[in-house]
């Protein structure tokens, strides 16, 4: 993705919003007077933990593979993916009923290997570094044909992503600011770009891992510095922020705060416990937001994206 | 409760829906396409972990709470209850502005314990033997003049149960079966006397432990017998089947069935890491009869009630 692709606007977040309309839920929002109580701020989950494949990444996917005219689509599509984009474009291609080639770490967690396996997608496994993953994804689109569908850094993603935005919006009136963590940026940069174009006056704020600060880092220098050697619990957010993401969140975000694990684990026992709902590290990444940094939430009405629920219950971080 | 108490009707299963409104949450109904597949049948969700509290429990003692006069309420309320009924009732009288004393058995899991006591409740620990709670219950009411509401043998507390029913059936139309968990017996008789008397055709079913089968043995003897030593994580139903409630039941249930341990475990992974919801093991039971006797099910529409989410998640079962 060169820093020349075109950034997506709010029309191509409402054209993704009914395009992917039937592929999607639109999830629902879960306040908790308890939870409240904790942090002095009125904070309203939107629950991307109950969307389809048990993340956000669904829409993005969506979006992208209805996107294809019939003759790119009849190839297929590939993507290297640390799990949930790669279920998510599984599961959008299975729906459309084309081929899907999914290049994954060979230590993802099994449960993310299950789910893209049951819907039909083929697994290419490599080690889990970024080049070794390249590689493979490049020898699969050589010998398949297939559409490139990359996880975050790239116009149809981000325009899908912030599809999660529009709905919050509408669910919730009269808010004071958006919350979402960052790692590749995509749902970030859509997120952004959506309230920012519907309500300038709403601030948007990233939460990041300590442990792979690379957004928070390259927000403060004002230019992209790479993630290395990332150390967190939170698996989704470990990729470098993207490019055209970058420039995105440049332009719409206010604020970027980084977070403990220890503050991680303790958002996913809160939204356990109060929510009763499955929330994995990197989906509980916002709430910790609010628990490290409650300060920033006092007396506000925040919208807090829960961004998936996919973990394996046999090892839990507690 | 003597076996003279008049059984409570359609109408009052309405009156308590109507009373207890502002008190409880109208639960929302989860299904899922893959959970389907498991069993063949379609299972429709009803989510009453995500009650007040956490509990169906909320629905009862609201409406008893609810429906004592000011002189009766002034002297507050009391029961003896293994967690949920106990912080249901504290949570009723904390709204209603009354004073609750609860007596709970000292290995009570202390997430429950812990919910009851920020409720504003008065804690009152005993030995885990009916007959202890019976005694230290019936000192409490012997000091304060506090206003006994038993966890269910109660017709007030089966009225606001069956409320649950009410709503389901609003929610889902063309049920086959409606399928509860059976311990003291209070939800499954409301539940039944409100799906017989609107729809006579649908199938009640409950499913009951395995290690404590009192209501399955007395369903099949014609009489009630006591639940001695019972031996199952489900603690939510370790209870002896009430007086009232049996006769309810013998009136109004189509069939019971047993379910092991290991299923109950089988079926909360399958609602944690499917649903995204958490449920307690009594909370799972419901969902455990379909996975243990899925030919119930097969090709047809049921309505399943989770009817809890209260756990130390420090202390899984698996």
């Amino acid at each position: 993705m060169s820093t020349d692709t075109p950034i997506p606007t709010l029309a191509d977040i409402e054209t993704a919003h009914a395009r992917i309309a039937d592929y999607v839920h639109r999830t629902p929002v879960y306040h908790s007077e308890l939870l409240d109580r904790h942090t002095g701020g009125e904070l309203h989950f939107k629950c991307e933990n109950l969307q389809k494949v048990g993340a956000f990444k669904a829409r993005g996917a969506s979006n992208a593979v209805l996107g294809l005219d019939d003759a790119q689509a009849a190839a297929g599509v590939a993507t290297h993916s640390s799990g949930n984009h790669g279920a998510a474009l599984a599961m959008a291609a299975g729906r459309r009923g084309i081929p899907a080639h999914i290049v994954m770490p060979e230590n993802a967690p099994s449960v993310k290997k299950a789910a893209v396996a049951a819907y039909g997608a083929t697994i290419i496994e490599c080690e889990s570094t970024l080049v070794a993953r390249e590689e493979a994804l490049a020898s699969v689109l050589a010998e398949t044909g297939a559409h490139a569908v990359p996880p975050y850094d790239d116009p149809r993603i981000v325009a899908g992503q912030g599809t999660v935005a529009l709905e919050l919006l509408q669910q919730v009136a009269e808010l004071d600011l958006v919350v979402v963590p960052v790692g590749g940026g995509g749902l970030l940069a859509g997120v952004a770009l959506a309230v920012k174009s519907i309500n300038p006056e709403i601030e948007v704020m990233a939460v990041e891992p300590a442990g792979a600060d690379d957004a928070f880092r390259s927000f403060g220098l004002g230019e992209r510095v790479e993630q290395t050697a990332p150390n967190t619990i939170a698996d989704g957010l470990r990729a470098s922020l993207g490019v055209l993401n970058f420039a995105m969140i440049q332009r719409y975000v206010d604020t970027i705060v980084t977070v403990d694990d220890s503050t991680i684990v303790e958002a996913m026992k809160l939204q356990w416990s109060r929510l009763k709902t499955v929330t994995e590290p990197s989906g509980a990444v916002s709430y910790a937001g609010a628990l490290e940094h409650p300060e920033r939430f006092r007396g506000r009405r925040a919208g807090v994206v829960i961004t998936g629920g996919n973990l394996d219950l046999d090892n839990l971080p507690w």
